[in-house]
């Protein structure tokens, strides 16, 4: 199984993938789609139920308080799902936005035709308590407020148990997009409060793309009926099918869940939640030191970066091509991932994935070589980059 | 490949899909996905832009006038993804339906909130050219018409060429629902004139499920602007992207892209839609016959009965059990699919998925077993079953 299975190099020679999902999975996990599952059969519904059973677990709901909805199609389907059933048509959303995926947090509040005002941080600085607090003191109309767990796009772990303590000091709720977090870093429900949760199949529990999931408190899910503006993404109607027959509402990616269920018992085997987030956080700190060393230099300090995914500037050297070192990257066997600050160029690398300390070695290796076949001689940011930077004091 | 694969048996001895999808696929399709592909990398762009041009090449939409937008999800989001994208605000949609996907589509129109109206049909009586024109006459306010290929509830052919002209003799516009018809069934854009239909990777191109797709006038996708009621489900959106960078908006199912590639080229080897409609009928008129010679009856009379799959009536026999029935077909490994008939009771057997004529004669000996297992000596339907028949006159 997946666990005992070497790091030395994917299936197939194909590139790992250093992106922040898909992902590099285990071979064992895509062997899982090696058959056709009937979706109205028995067997199936046992299936949904063991997922279902075993992401509910890696929240610590002792108290079974919460359940686990699965709904087809990306994450941003599960993000939308979640502001259209939880949100009441007449409530008032605070989105706390410090990337791309906080903006499309607020773009989908926009198409739902809800109340909803923005806190922008810009590509990357923290919503920080005290200035939630302060938003929500000010606009007492707010009933719920979404955060970004780990903003993908600058790769920042985002401070969501300070946010937690500021919605709920004021008695608003809590909704959490831990698209790229959940199952490497901690969101128990005994720690940090929310109402409801997203992920995806192809994140940190290492499955491969096709739905994601909302786990959200079961009174919230009942409060939820008739509040969605979609029929798809009605996670209220979800529910109540999966409770009542076992089944999906919907045809469901059979194919994708029991390769899920598959990367689930590896995530358990590995240790769980506390032991997949060690493994990315070695080859978070294994492949920054190594980029250092070549001159790299990272947008985040310590303090911010995440054991997901680590944003680099770009070299000033006039040498330099984002695409060439794409190519070449790619051409050693990894698929890197291009940045999204709008003020200086930049990159990013993953670090989750069916991927080692030892595969992190390789890239620094793989990056070395390419900024020579560049003739790049020194990989240090523009000056503009470090003054970007200064932003966000340690 | 696929097509010179044997249709003998499954992999890994698992049971034949004798349902209207997911369904039974060939090795070398479930084999595409041993592999992880990045959704921004160039290699997956080819894939995605190939996968358009062969979809868009089943319409015969030789004048390019039309193009094709691949949305995640199951085949319900993209009928959604249709309708919210489609019909202007402030249109109005005449909804054709004579089974539950009908039904559904109003239901769907329903959750947007826009003006529509049903004829219906029941659980499978076809709506008729005439009566949409007398529809269309009485109600100048609709827009569009919305009719399902084959409704999958029954398993009828709806009269979708003789619609189309209601639709457009009076000046209205048509949108199909070929979910599981496309592929197998011509819905040529130079033979029945529509603005848009939507259909699925998991129905008779046999691909695995996860992401459906809608091919739509480009006129019609320039004029979908700014229309969605969601993000996640707006074709403009996906399609505009698309157009700009040759990727999905959101994170694509990846391997069930990979799957469904390999599943169109099969397709292609097979001969076209031609010949995989015509080895669907070979199937139902295999099946359907030996079904007759055990005393089983269909719903529907030879002038509407779908090559995709077919209504039985369970038997008036006392010892008949659906759920027996099921678990002995699925012993023989064969997995069968529950009627949806309202009035009596039914099952489904499905023709379509990677299986042949000598698959489908195994399926009726194996249905001649179970009802020898169950002590079934008759399996004539209730008088009640003929009753309901008798209402659609050949
Ligand atoms: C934090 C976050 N939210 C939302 C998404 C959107 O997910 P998807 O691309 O599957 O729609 C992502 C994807 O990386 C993400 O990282
Ligand atoms: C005609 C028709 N429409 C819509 C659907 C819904 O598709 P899905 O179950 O993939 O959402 C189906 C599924 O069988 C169908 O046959």
């Amino acid at each position: 199984m997946a666990t005992t299975e070497g790091f030395d190099s994917p299936a197939l020679g194909e590139p790992y993938l250093l992106t922040p999902g898909p992902l590099t999975t285990s071979f064992a996990v895509k062997q899982a789609m090696l058959r056709d599952w009937g979706s109205w059969d028995g067997d199936f519904r046992a299936m949904t139920a063991d997922l279902r059973r075993r992401l509910l677990a890696l929240t610590g709901d002792a108290k079974a308080e919460f359940d686990c909805v699965p709904i087809q199609g990306s994450g941003t389907f599960c993000v939308e799902a979640m502001l259209g059933s939880f949100v009441p048509r007449d409530g008032k959303v605070l989105v706390l936005a410090n990337g791309a995926y906080g903006l499309r947090a607020a773009q989908i509040m926009q198409y739902l035709g809800r109340a909803h005002t923005l806190i922008d941080k810009g590509d990357y600085l923290p919503p920080r308590g005290e200035e939630v607090a302060a938003a929500l003191d000010a606009d007492p109309a707010i009933t719920h407020v979404i955060a970004i767990h780990c903003e993908t796009s600058s790769g920042i772990l985002n401070p969501v148990a300070e946010i937690s303590r500021a919605v709920y000091a004021s008695g608003r709720k809590l909704l959490v997009d831990s698209m790229s977090a959940f199952g490497a870093i901690p969101l128990d429900v005994n720690e940090i409060r929310y109402e409801a949760m997203v992920s995806s199949a192809n994140k940190c529990i290492e499955g491969v793309p096709g739905f994601g999931f909302v786990i959200a408190r079961k009174s919230e899910l009942e409060a939820a009926k008739g509040r969605s503006h979609s029929l798809s993404l009605d996670v209220h109607a979800q529910w109540a099918t999966m409770e009542k027959t076992g089944q999906w509402r919907f045809t469901p990616p059979t194919h994708v869940v029991a390769a899920f269920l598959e990367a689930l018992r590896a995530h358990e085997a590995e240790g769980g939640v506390a032991a997949r987030g060690a493994r990315y956080l070695k080859n978070r700190d294994v492949m920054v030191a190594g980029m250092r060393q070549l001159g790299f230099e990272t947008l985040l300090s310590e303090r911010w970066l995440s054991p997901i995914i680590v944003t680099f500037f770009c070299p000033a050297h006039a040498n330099f091509s984002f695409q060439r070192f794409y190519e070449l990257m790619k051409d050693k066997g990894f698929v890197i991932y291009p940045g999204k600050l709008t003020v200086v160029e930049s990159f990013r690398i993953g670090c989750i994935g069916r991927m080692n300390e030892d595969v992190m070695r390789r890239v620094v290796e793989a990056a070395r070589q390419s900024l020579s076949q560049m003739d790049v001689s020194d990989a240090a940011p523009p000056r503009a980059a470090l003054d970007e930077r200064a932003k966000l004091a340690a």
